[in-house]
C-alpha cells in the first residue's frame, strides 16, 4: 500500500519502520528531517512538505506532539489538506482533544477527504514490537481500508464508533485510569514503605492477586527501580493529556476528582523535577511529599 | 486440626465450612448463635462463649466485623485470652487496624499465646470456592503451623513480614488500591458515556488491553448492570477500612490524596443512598453527580 | 469624556447607567439591542456596531461574558480594532484570561491603541451602587487617564502592574479565593447542620469572630435563606472563570488542590441542578451530597 | 472567686495569669511544674495533683494539649474528678472531640459535678491581652456562673448550645475554615508569585476589598514574611484538629473535600519540614509544591 506518514518522533518513528518492514511503501516527513534518516536508509521517500506527503497517497498517518502541531501540519499551502486528493484517508494516531478530532473531521470532508481516529496505547517499546493496541473510530468502509495497515503496527484494534471522536474520548479515558493506577501504586507504597514494608513485597502481593495486569507489573518494576528516566512518556506530554480529560470533563459536566489530583501531582513534578520527567514520576513526588527520599 | 473460630458472618460462614469440609475439628462461636445452624449440622461443635471457642483448641480463627467487636471478643473472664492454653495460636482473619494488630500482638504475649494476622483478599463468593487470597505476617514457626489450615481456606499464602501487623498494612494497602480502581473507572465510565460510548465497549478496550485484571472485570460488570445489591461488602466496612488506612496515613506521615476522594465518595454513598449501599456503590455516586441517573 | 461602553448585561447596564450619571457623554452598543433602551432613555447614543462605538471617542470600555466575546467584538470591519484611532484607548473590565489580555495587548499595539485591564470585584448590585472595587493594571499615563471614569464606576481603584494581564490574574486569583471561602463554609455549615447546630448560630461565631468580612457575611446570609436565584453571578460563568484559573495554574505550573475541588462542584451543580445555578449555589451541592435536602 | 487551672502551655499559662490580674484566687496545676513558676509568684497556689486543684473549688479550668491529656487529668485517685465536690463546675477550654466532650459530661454528672466546653478562638499573643473570643456550650446556670471568668480571659462569648459538645463542633468548624483559609491564601499567593505579581500587592488587594478580616490580614503578613516560626499553633496539634473534624464528618456522614487537602497538606508539612512547624506553614508547602524556595 502507498502510505504516507507525518510526525518520526519516539513513537512514529519505530511505527513507520514496522509500516516498512510489512511491506508498505512509505513516503515520510517530519519537521526536523534528521530524524527521517533510518526510515530513508530502509527505503522511504523523504517528502519536502506534509502537502507532498500526501500527494498520490490512499492513506496518510500522523503521529504528532499535540493539537497544535497537527493543525499546523494540516493547514496551508504546503500542508495535508493541500496535498491529499478525493477520496484519500488520513487516519491521527495521536491523543488529541475531542474538539480538535471533530473540527478535523469537518476540514477533511469538505475537500472530500475522509479521515479516522485510531490513538494507540503503549509506550516506544511496544511500538518496535508492533504490540500497539489501536483504539480506533470513524466510519466502517474508512477503518475496513485502514485495518491491514493497523495490524502492522498493533497487536489488536478495536472499534468504538462511528465518529473519529469517539476513539480519542476512550483513549483519553485510557490514559486517565493509567495514571490513577500509577498515581494509587505509588501512595499505598509510600504507606507501606514508611510502615516498615518492602516495597517489592507489596507489589507481589498486589499483582500475585487481584492487579495481575500489565499496568500494574510494568510501572510498579519502574518505580521499585526509581528508573523514571530517560522518559517513556513526557510528565509535559502527560499534562497536556490530562489537560485534554478535563476540557472533555468540563464540556460533558463530569466531575473527576481523581483527574484533579493527577493534574496537580503532574505540575509538582514538572515544576520541581523538571520538564524531562516521565509522567510516571508523580510517583517520585508522592514519596518526596511524604518525606521519602528516593 | 482441633481449630477454634469466632465470627460466622458473610466471610467466616463460609471460611468455617471449607475447614469442616478439609478434615479439621471445628469449635465455633458467633454472637447471634442462629448463625452457626449449618456449621452445626455439619459437625461443628458450638461453643457457648469465645472463651470456651479456645479451650484446649491449637489454633483459633477470628474473622470480626470491626476492631471493637475483636476486642469484645479477647477481653473478660469469656473472652478468649481467658480460653487460650499458653502456646495456642490466634489467627485474625479481619481488616484490622495496624495499632490493634500491635496491642492484641502483645495481649497474647503477656499470656504466653502466639497470635498471627492473615487477613485475606476476596468477596464472599470466594471465600466459599476456598479462593481467598491470604497475607499472613508473623512468627516463622507460627506461620508454619497455621498453612495448612490457611491453605484450605484460599488459593495461596503470601508472607509479608514477621510483625503481624504488616499482614494488616499490606491488606489495607490493597482495599485501598481496590476502591481506587472502582472510583476511577467509575470517573470514566461517566465522562465515555456522557460523550456518547457505550460503557461496555469502553470497558472491553479497558481490560482487552492494559487492564486485564480480576478488578477491572468483576467491578466493571457491577457498574455495567447496576448490581450493587445485595451488598458483598457493605459501605460502612469499607468506610471502616479507610478510615484504618488514613489511621495509618497520619501516624505514618504519608500524604494520600485519592484516598480522601474514597472517603468522601462513601461518606456521600451512605449519606444518600444508606448504609445498605455496597463499597463499590461509590460509581453510582459518581454517576449521579455527573447528572446520569442509574 | 466622551466614552463607548460595549457589553450591557447584568453588570455592564448598571455600570454604564453610572457613567452617564458621573456626566459623561456615552455611546452604547450591545448585541441584543434591546437591552440598551433604558440607557438611551437617560441620554446614551445606541451605536450600530462596536467599530461606531468606538468612532471618535478617547475611551471604550468592554463588559463582556467571555474571551470568545471579547474577540468577537475586536474583530472584523465592524469591529472595535477598526473604530478606535490611534492613541484611543480600550478598558476591558471584564474578567478574561491572561493569555486573552496579552494577545489584545498585542493588537491594540500594532494599531497604535492603548489597552488596560481592569476587572471588578462586585455583584450587580454593587455595581448599581457604584460600589465596586476596580483592579487595574497597565501604562501608568494610560491608568491616570481612565482613572476619573473608573472612579465613576467604584469606590477604590487597585493598581497590580504595568502589564495589563497582572490585572487579570489578580482578579482570578480573587474569584478563587471567594469560592473556595464559599465551599470551606458550606462544608462547616453542613457539617454543623448534621452535628445538630443552628447554621445561623455557627454564622454568627464566625462572622462575629475571625471571619468578620463582607464575603462570609454575605454568603452566608444566602446560604442560611437558600436564596440562591435568580443567579447573580451564574455557575457556568463560574466555571469559565474558574478553567481561566486552571489555565495560568498550569501555564506557571502551580498546583491547587483547591480549585479542583471548586470546578468539580461546579460542574456537579451545573449538571444537577441547571445552568440557572448561581456559583454559590456549589453550596447546596455541598450540603446535597452530605444527605440534606434545602 | 476559687478558681483551679489545669494545663499551664503556651495557651493557659496566659489564661490563669488573666484570671489571677482579674481578681481571682487561683491553685494551679501543670504536669511539668516549672511552666507554674510565674504564677505561683504572682499568688496563684501550686497544687500537687488535679486532685487537689479541684478539692474546694467553685469552679476549674482545664487547657490541654489533646484529649488524651483530658483522660489522663480526669481519671484515678489523684484526678480532678476524685478532687471536685458535687455540684461544682468544670469547663474545659481545650479543643476536644465531640465525643470525648459527651463522655467527659457523662463521667461529671455521674459524680453529681457539672461540666461546660468553652473552647477559644485566638493565639497566645491573644490570650496574653485578653483578647480571645469564647465559644461555649451547657446548661444555661452553669453559663451563668462561668460568664464573669469566662469574660476575664476573653473580649466576647457566644452561647451555642445547651449540650457541651456542641461548643466543640464550632470550635472544630472554626479550625478548619482558618486552615481552609490559608490554604486558599496560599495557593492564590503561589499562583501570583509565579506569575510575576508580587505577592504583598495580591494581599492588598484582598483586604482591601472582600476579605477585609483579621484572619487574612494576620495570615496573609506571616507568609509574606515567612516568619513561621516558632509556632503559634504546631502542625502535629493542628493535625489533631483536622483528625478531630474529620472524626465527627465521618460519624455525621459528611464529605468534605477541602479537609482532605488540608489534612494532606499537613502531613507533608511535617513529614517534610518538621514537626516543630507551624500549622500555617502548609502555606511553604504549597509554595515549595509550586516549585518556589521560599
Amino acid at each position: 500500500m502507498k502510505i504516507g506518514f507525518i510526525g518520526l518522533g519516539n513513537m512514529g518513528g519505530p511505527i513507520a519502520a514496522n509500516l516498512i518492514r510489512a511491506g508498505h511503501e512509505l513516503a515520510v516527513w517530519n519537521r526536523s528531517p534528521d530524524k527521517a534518516r533510518a526510515l530513508v536508509e530502509a527505503g522511504a521517500h523523504l517528502a519536502a512538505s506534509p502537502r507532498e506527503t500526501g500527494a498520490g497517497r490512499d492513506l496518510v498517518f500522523s503521529m504528532l506532539a499535540d493539537d497544535a502541531a497537527l493543525d499546523a501540519v494540516l493547514a496551508g499551502p504546503s500542508g495535508l489538506i493541500a496535498g491529499l486528493r478525493a477520496g484519500a484517508l488520513h487516519v491521527s494516531l495521536s491523543t488529541i482533544a475531542v474538539t480538535t478530532a471533530e473540527r478535523t473531521a469537518a476540514v477533511h470532508a469538505e475537500h472530500g477527504q475522509r479521515f479516522l481516529c485510531a490513538p494507540v496505547f503503549g509506550r516506544p517499546e511496544a511500538a518496535a514490537a508492533a504490540k500497539l493496541y489501536v483504539v480506533a473510530a470513524g466510519d466502517p468502509a474508512d477503518l475496513e481500508a485502514a485495518r491491514p495497515a493497523l495490524l502492522a503496527l498493533g497487536q489488536r484494534v478495536f472499534v468504538v464508533g462511528t465518529a473519529p471522536s469517539a476513539a480519542c474520548l476512550v483513549k483519553l479515558c485510557g490514559n486517565f485510569m493509567i495514571l490513577a493506577a500509577i498515581e494509587s501504586l505509588a501512595e499505598a507504597m509510600a504507606l507501606a514503605e514508611k510502615g516498615g514494608i518492602e516495597p517489592a513485597q507489596l507489589l507481589e502481593v498486589l499483582t500475585g492477586t487481584l492487579f495481575d495486569s500489565p499496568i500494574y507489573r510494568n510501572y510498579g518494576r519502574i518505580m521499585l527501580e526509581g528508573r523514571f528516566r530517560p522518559a517513556g512518556f513526557a510528565a509535559p506530554l502527560g499534562l497536556k493529556d490530562m489537560r485534554l480529560v478535563a476540557q472533555s470533563a468540563e464540556a460533558l459536566r463530569v466531575p473527576m476528582p481523581v483527574l484533579g489530583v493527577l493534574r496537580d501531582h503532574l505540575l509538582q513534578t514538572v515544576a520541581t523535577l523538571g520538564p524531562e520527567a516521565d509522567w510516571s514520576e508523580i510517583a517520585a513526588t508522592v514519596a518526596r511529599n511524604a518525606g521519602l527520599r528516593r
